[in-house]
């Protein structure tokens, strides 16, 4: 096994599973700050801060961690966005909810709900009609189209809500246009969180429960993979994938930082 | 040509543009209602009530008919449901307007918000993210899904607004299931029309300004098709079709009852 710099990880159905605890993440989070190894938690929320992330998992998982290991859809939206504007127009209109919007505020966009030079389309329970007309409008009228990610449903108690990917799929419906996906498993989101940690991709290992969004995100961002199964994905699921997780174990326990899986 | 017994007539875009007169279709409903032929407008609308239809085109169009000469997606919906509901379970939840509601109250249809035997899904320009996800989780725990057309869009001053299907797409997207869609490009809207006006497909024309609804409403549907262009479709882009109307016009006025096209 290599000797990997930085561990990227996601959260639900990996560190946790909503509000249950998951003993095995915590003991393996422990152990990457006992021997000092960078990681951070990459996941496809937007609309929580990462200081909401971090209060959520000392609260309820009584995981301790920083801002600086937690890197959201919402602010690698904002960084995508930041780098492709440059010196040009940052007018935006934001279909999402606080977490996106702080990100976006904080690298200077605007909003114009009219003529935007982006439009940029994420969960939001407070969507309404009126919010997807100015979406739809700007985007027929030459904005970019952006999505946060393509996620069809997110697990809450009730059961599987509405995810962003939803949101988007009824702009992209509506204007015929399809969008540029940030989040997992589009590579973006852990090709700046590797760069924000100064990791080249290879050193470096992505860590989650969902084949389709944490293992992909990895092979597309040419990053190593451990598919912990904890969560959404199953190995008979898993064996039908063409390209296989670089590992896979069934509980963080069975990770050994310095040997690789131990089952 | 064929001695048509029933003319099933498209409204915005064939009739009128909006609030723009189009004073070629007052005069073809006129020479309709002259000789006695039966004629049904067929509209992919669920918002309004077919009196407020009757209305508008007597009020902004000069053009005078009763509720029996209006057929709406709304209507088609609640009639296709009824059938299929038999002596069944007539529960729905509903995302839509007066005009898809009320149709389903007429029939007898209740709402349940959490176990309904059917979702309808419609233009609502009050939708919410709530209301998609009481649709969403009804489906996934077994609800029929009826979507009551496809259209992307809707053709309003501000533009081209959100249309039913973009709705649906929504929906479609984080259930992965597939509606049953029933208007326009889907026969059931033109069947149902004909079973009430106790015509035989062969012997009713479909006429419409949009190649993609109209006419290939009327070409599953086994009904002969007139395009008018004075609307959405293009005589270029009609030419790219696999199957072609039966006939075309570029104005009503062009469309003699006993003769069939004049130009």
């Amino acid at each position: 096994m290599k000797d990997y710099q930085a561990y990227l990880i996601d959260l639900d159905g990996t560190v946790y599973a909503g509000s249950k605890r998951y003993p095995a993440a915590k003991r393996f989070v422990e152990r990457l700050q006992a021997v000092g190894t960078a990681f951070k938690f990459v996941t496809n929320n937007t609309t929580k801060l990462p200081v909401d992330v971090v209060a959520n998992l000392a609260d309820n998982h009584d995981i301790y961690v920083t801002t600086d290991n937690v890197y959201t859809a919402g602010l690698a939206t904002a960084d995508f966005l930041d780098q492709r504007a440059g010196d040009g127009d940052r007018t935006v209109y934001v279909v999402g909810e606080i977490g996106l919007r702080q990100a976006l505020m904080a690298k200077g966009f605007t909003v114009d709900e009219e003529h935007p030079r982006y439009v940029v389309v994420g969960l939001d329970s407070d969507v309404t009609y009126e919010k997807f007309a100015k979406a739809i409008l700007a985007i027929r009228s030459g904005s970019t189209f952006i999505g946060t990610n393509s996620d069809s449903n997110i697990p809450k108690a009730r059961g599987l809500m509405p995810g962003a990917g939803a949101l988007v799929d009824l702009v992209r419906y509506a204007t015929q246009t399809s969008p540029i996906f940030v989040g997992k498993p589009e590579p973006i989101i852990l090709q700046n969180s590797l760069a924000q940690l100064g990791v080249a991709p290879q050193d470096a290992l992505m860590v989650g429960d969902n084949y389709q969004t944490d293992i992909l995100a990895g092979i597309h961002a040419g990053v190593d993979t451990l598919l912990a199964y904890t969560g959404v994905s199953t190995p008979e699921q898993v064996a039908q994938e063409t390209i296989q997780p670089t590992y896979t174990v069934s509980s963080l326990d069975h990770w050994d930082l310095e040997v690789g899986p131990r089952e």
